[in-house]
C-alpha cells in the first residue's frame, strides 16, 4: 500500500510516474533494454534527454537565450559552481540570508569570492527582509537568494527587483511549483529530489551571456561552457535520473501545466496552513506573507507528544513528518505529488490528533 | 525480450536486478514508498546505504584503514577531486599514459598541480609500458594511472609497484571484475555505470591518512574529509543509483564473489579473443598481454561491411558494438553482467557473418 510521503526531499513522485518507471524497466520501447542500461551516446537516450529538456522548457517557457543543463552534484555542488562560473577571486557577490540554504550557499561561497550578505533574517528565519532594505553592491557579479527555504519554510512569493546585476536563484525546493519569469534570472539552479526527479540530477538554467567564463580552475564537470557545448554530456550524466524527471515533466504536463500546478498547491497550503490558525495546539511561526507553499513546519503545543504524534500519523500512512533536527517539531513537504487528498487526510488527522489528545 | 547489451557504459545490468528494482519500484519491504522517495536521512534509507557499503568492503576486502565514499561527478569528476584533495599548487604527481582516459585525467590535473607523464604508450594506445621504464618523480604526491582503458582496450593484468608514492587508479571500467588487493593503492575510483549500477554513482575508495588534506578551493562535496565525516552525505546522495548499486553487489555475492567473477570474466575474453585471432576477416590491435578483459576492440577487414556487420548483429539480438568514434570499428565491452551467453552469441554471428560476408 502507498503511504502519504511528506518527506522534505528525496520526496514523493507521482504514482504514474513511478508505475511507467516500472513497466518500462526491463524493457524501454522495445529497445530490449532497461533506460539505465543505455549509451548516452545512443539515439534512444538521446530522444529521453531531448524530450525531456523540450518538456521543461515548455513548462517553464525559458527563454531561447538560456541554456538548461543537466548536471550531478545537487545543489551544494552549485554553491561551489556558481562562483567559479561566474566570478573572478576578487569579485564581490550579495547573497541574501533567509535560512539554513541561504547559510551554506554563503559559507561556502566565501572560498571563492568576495561576499556581502546583503540582508540577514536572522534566525529563527521567520521572514523576508524587505527588498528597499537589502544593501546591494553597485558592482555585485550576481544577487544571490533562496526562493525557498525547505527547513524553515520561508518561500519567496514575489521574485525581487534587484536591478542590474544577474540575480541568482536555488530553486530546489520551488521549482516547478507554479510558473516564474525565467527571464528575470541570471541562473536558476536545483536539486532535482523535491519537484523534478530522483537525486542525483542537478538542473541549471543559466542566461548565455553568463556562459563562457569559468575560472580556469573549475572542475570541468561543474563548467557552464564545457557543459553547454556537450549538451550536458562533456561526461556521463546521471542518465536514469534525467529519465525519470522526463516522466514527471510529461505528468506535469498532463496536470494542465504550472498554472494548474500552481492553483493546486496554493489550495494544498491553505488548507494546511488555516488548518494549524484555527487550531491554539499547532503552530506555524512564519510570517504569513512568507508562508512556504512546499514546505510547512508547525509545532505542537505539547513537544512531549511529538513522538506519539509521528508514531501514530504513521499508523495511519501519513509519513516522513519529523521536523528537521535543527528546528524540531513537524514538517509537512506539500510537493507537486502530493495529492489533496493527502493534505486533506494529514488535515483530519491532526484534527482528530488535537482531539484525543490536545 | 532483453537484447545482449555490449555497451561500454551505462552498461548492461544484471536481469535478477532490473526484476528486483522493478518488483520494489512503488512499495520497498512494505514502507510503501519507492527507494527514490525516501529521505537519505531515514532508517530505510541508511539501511540500504550500510548494506551496499559492508558488501562492497566484503566483496573487494576492503581493509579498515580505507573509507568508502558514495559520490557524484563521474570519475571526470575526480579528475579535478583527487588533485584538489591529494596536492596543494607546488606538489608534483606522476600519472601514466596509456590512453584516452589516461589522457582526460592528465589534462583536468594540469588545471591544478605540476604533471609529470611518467610513461606514455604512444597513440595508437595497444600496450602498457614497461614499469621499470616510467620515470617517476622522487617527491611525487601521488602516480596515477588507469587499470583499463575503455576505449583502447589496453588492461593491466597486474598492479604496478610505484615504491613508496600512493598510487592513484580509475578503475571505472575494470573494479569488480576480478580480486584486486586494495591495500596496494591511496585511492581508487570508479564511475558506476560500467560494473557497479547506474550512470551518477562514483565510488571513491581511500586511504584514510590521505583524507583531510583538501584545498580551501575544493567544493565540498567533492572534499574526501566532509564526505568521510558525512557517510558521504554532506548533501543529499545519489540514492536510487546507491540502491541500484547495492542490488548489483549481492548480486555479485550470489555468483560467488570476484574470485569467480574473476574467472568467468577470463573465460568470457578468452573466448572472444580466440575467435578474432582464428580468423583472418577480424583483428585486434592490442599487445596480447595488455588485452583487456572488459573492452574488446576489433575491426573488420572490409571496413565498408561495419554497418552492415551492427545492423545484421542488431537483427540477432546483439547491440551497442560500434567501437568508440575515435577508434572505429567494432568494440563489445564484456562486463560482469555480461553472460558467457552473450559472448556465444557474439562469437557465432561473428563466424557467420564472415563466412557469408567475409
Amino acid at each position: 500500500m502507498r503511504v502519504f510521503n511528506f518527506s522534505p526531499g528525496p520526496a514523493a513522485l507521482p504514482t504514474e510516474v513511478l508505475e511507467q518507471a516500472r513497466d518500462e524497466m526491463l524493457d524501454w520501447h522495445g529497445t530490449g533494454m532497461s533506460v539505465m542500461e543505455m549509451s548516452h551516446r545512443g539515439k534512444a537516450f538521446l530522444s529521453i534527454a531531448e524530450q525531456a529538456e523540450a518538456d521543461l522548457r515548455e513548462l517553464l517557457n525559458v527563454p531561447s537565450n538560456y541554456k538548461v543543463l543537466f548536471l550531478q552534484g545537487g545543489a551544494t555542488g552549485q554553491f561551489a559552481g556558481i562562483p567559479l562560473n561566474l566570478t573572478s577571486p576578487d569579485s564581490v557577490v550579495d547573497m541574501v540570508n533567509t535560512g539554513s540554504w541561504s547559510k551554506k550557499a554563503i559559507a561556502q561561497a566565501k572560498s571563492y569570492v568576495k561576499v556581502n550578505v546583503a540582508a540577514d533574517a536572522g534566525d529563527p528565519y521567520t521572514s523576508i527582509p524587505p527588498v528597499a532594505d537589502w544593501k546591494l553592491s553597485p558592482d555585485a557579479a550576481y544577487v544571490h537568494y533562496t526562493p525557498n527555504e525547505t527547513i524553515g519554510g520561508v518561500e519567496f512569493h514575489f521574485v525581487p527587483d534587484v536591478k542590474t546585476a544577474p540575480l541568482v536563484a536555488d530553486m530546489s525546493s520551488t521549482i516547478l511549483s507554479r510558473p516564474i519569469d525565467v527571464s528575470k534570472f541570471g541562473v536558476i539552479y536545483a536539486g532535482a529530489q523535491k519537484n523534478i526527479g530522483p537525486a542525483g540530477l542537478t538542473l541549471v538554467i543559466v542566461r548565455e551571456d553568463l556562459i563562457g567564463r569559468a575560472r580556469p580552475e573549475t572542475p570541468s564537470f561543474l563548467d557552464f561552457g564545457a557543459m553547454a557545448k556537450n549538451g550536458s554530456m562533456l561526461n556521463t550524466p546521471p542518465t536514469y535520473a534525467w529519465y525519470i524527471a522526463g516522466l514527471v515533466l510529461q505528468w506535469l504536463k498532463r496536470q494542465g501545466g504550472l498554472e494548474a500546478m500552481g492553483k493546486i498547491n496554493q489550495a494544498k497550503a491553505e488548507k494546511l496552513y488555516a488548518a494549524i490558525d484555527s487550531s491554539s495546539f499547532y503552530k506555524n511561526p512564519v510570517a504569513k506573507d512568507a508562508r512556504s507553499w512546499m514546505n510547512v513546519p508547525f509545532t505542537l503545543a505539547k513537544p512531549e507528544l511529538d513522538k506519539t504524534f509521528l508514531e501514530e500519523a504513521k499508523k495511519a500512512g501519513l509519513v516522513t513528518l519529523a521536523g528537521h533536527r535543527s528546528v524540531g517539531g513537524m514538517r509537512a513537504s506539500l510537493y507537486n505529488a502530493m495529492p489533496m487528498e493527502g493534505v486533506d487526510a494529514l488535515v483530519s488527522f491532526m484534527k482528530e490528533f488535537e482531539r484525543t489528545r490536545g
